[in-house]
């Protein structure tokens, strides 16, 4: 794929997938042109611009992945220290390797969030089966077990029920360094979405409220209901805090979990995260948008939300994409991913007035979804 | 590029500019990949699918453009006839040739529209200098002396004002078979754009008011302010009889001359028009995605405007881009197009609840772009 007449800038993405794609279309409009690194040839941002098919490691393929970029990004937090080094070494690459480093560790994430003086569950590293019994008498049970790494989607963790889980997770070598945290009853997950550029400018989206099944995010509300003014401009204190801290340039969503009248982070996410994806049609700006303002050094689209958004996830099986396309005022999102079971392979978004006519729409969206096997 | 892992449909689109790369960008979200054939190795399209450069009547280029292509349409009307008899044999054409035909020969056109029941100014077809002595006989001074096929944007027209402009046009040779109609004067330009879908779906969004200079579109307001419910009413009747007058499928936007009470069509475009480009913020669905759920057979989205909104383009020089971006709420979109003496680069949307908002919020763009020469 030759370039366009004229490119206000070129953009590079690490990975291939629906935010790379997202992302392109966000920037596009702009007169922006994008460049993907995947693995895989068939990824789905290849629609939005040039895909360099090749290893997330490998030299030869990134080099010419940072050819004459302008600067470079990440559609995932997990990139290899050393790609992004040899990013960093040729390039502009936001967020920085530095704010990647937090977030790829949960050990570290956590820590990081504690000293910002944030709530978060209690925690504990764990490397060995005698820091595992530890654990269980410094968080008591249930509490849950992860990979300090590499997890997402609920995948690389488990919760710990009894002594006797404790003490068959203690009889199998760990995957890796672990994290133990305790097991957070909360009454509902919050997530906010926030962005700086290049020049310090920053913005935060509504609040989110988001229901996950198996793990896997499945529908999101905002501006999350019920919220006041109060606790919406602490989250976006917290997020704030958190995108000077780490010098963050991008778009950063922070979890949190809602417990009365009380917040714990319990992670964050460095870069557009699926609860945001509300944003194309239901902002002024779409986190996607922002995100490429961001890192090009331009000046921030308004997070003002136009009404009430859901976003329904599509995982797994692909529904009667006819039958969404005739719901008034649905949003179809498709990635151009193969169907597979718990893959996220698109997204519906619908807006309405107020929350009766949301809750409305939402049910009738998810009544013309698979049901739900719980791994679906 | 290759394609995704998985592909509602693939769409094939005759010419890689603004119109082809809008259609992507509204059809990619749902699944579809695109392929666009242009000359222009440089064409703005190919950041949003597959580029097959090419001359539109090159047969090679047309193989390779047609080869696996669920459907296939035109960014213009142009369309060779040949090349459009071509694709017709392999594969479904939306808007069909026949519908192609009646726009892209002026006569025809209003030959059409007149037999519709709908006014049209008067008009005379011209191929000799004693058909244009007749034409000024019949319709006075000042007139239009148009070519009948390849106009647009003010070329390949001029206004004769005397019998002496009208002696100098005889003396000189037609550029073709021409039209001759008769000046209209206007109190407004108003567009209507409306889509109908395979099965024979149809809607209309709410009728714009365009505001040319020097031969150019330069702002679209929409829902055009002080439209009486009858209007909008007339202007849709109008855009459902010709449509289905010519079976179409797809978009198509008629121009009009308001008058007083009175409404004369000038000419129509069977395509996504500049004048629906406000549809991609300020309605429900766009123009552009309706264009491709037409010709894909889908169910088409809804054409209901979110509130006022007003389209400026971007024509010959390229503005500050960081300007423009510091508006609070402007949607800025970039073609991808070398900037040029007359050429449409781009374009900004503003949305406001009322018209005396939008107003200032189009002087703000205004202003932010470089002071019109007649030519710029």
């Amino acid at each position: 794929m030759s370039g366009p007449e004229f490119s206000q800038m070129k953009v590079g993405v690490l990975g291939g997938g629906q935010l790379g794609r997202m992302l392109a279309l966000g920037g596009i409009p702009l007169g922006m042109e994008f460049r993907f690194l995947d693995p895989n040839a068939g990824a789905g941002a290849g629609q939005t611009g040039n895909l360099v098919v090749g290893a997330y490691d490998g030299t030869g393929a990134l080099e010419r992945f940072a050819e004459g970029l302008d600067v470079a990004t990440f559609e995932f937090e997990n990139v290899p220290d050393s790609s992004a080094a040899f990013l960093q070494e040729r390039l502009p690459v936001f967020p920085s390797p530095e704010a990647l480093r937090v977030s790829q560790d949960r050990l570290r994430e956590k820590t990081f969030f504690r000293s910002l003086g944030a709530d978060v569950p209690l925690f504990a590293g764990v490397t060995s089966a005698e820091e595992l019994v530890e654990a269980e008498k410094d968080l008591g049970l249930p509490f849950v077990l992860k990979t300090r790494r590499f997890g997402y989607d609920g995948k690389g963790q488990s919760v710990l029920r009894s002594s006797e889980d404790v003490k068959r997770a203690c009889s199998r070598p760990l995957e890796g360094p672990m994290i133990a945290e305790a097991h957070v009853r909360f009454d509902r997950e919050l997530s906010v979405v926030a962005v700086r550029s290049r020049s310090g400018e920053t913005a935060v989206y509504p609040l989110i409220e988001n229901h996950h099944r198996a793990g896997i995010l499945r529908l999101s509300i905002a501006p999350a209901p019920d919220i006041s003014q109060a606790l919406q401009r602490q989250a976006e204190k917290l997020a704030l805090m958190t995108l000077e801290a780490l010098d963050y340039v991008g778009v950063l969503a922070i979890e949190l979990f809602q417990q009365g009248n009380r917040r714990l982070v319990n992670e964050m996410a460095p870069r557009v995260h699926n609860s945001g994806h509300w944003t194309i049609e239901g902002a002024v700006c779409s986190q996607f948008e922002n995100h490429v303002r961001a890192i090009c050094g331009l000046a921030l689209g308004s997070t003002h939300a136009h009404m009430s958004s859901a976003m329904v996830n599509i995982v797994g099986h692909l529904p009667d994409v006819e039958a969404l396309l005739r719901l008034p005022g649905a949003h179809v999102h498709l990635y151009g991913k193969a169907p597979r079971p718990g893959r996220k392979i698109g997204h519906i978004t619908v807006l309405a007035p107020d929350h009766a006519s949301l809750v409305e729409k939402i049910a009738q969206v998810q009544a013309l979804l698979p049901q739900g096997h719980a791994s679906s």
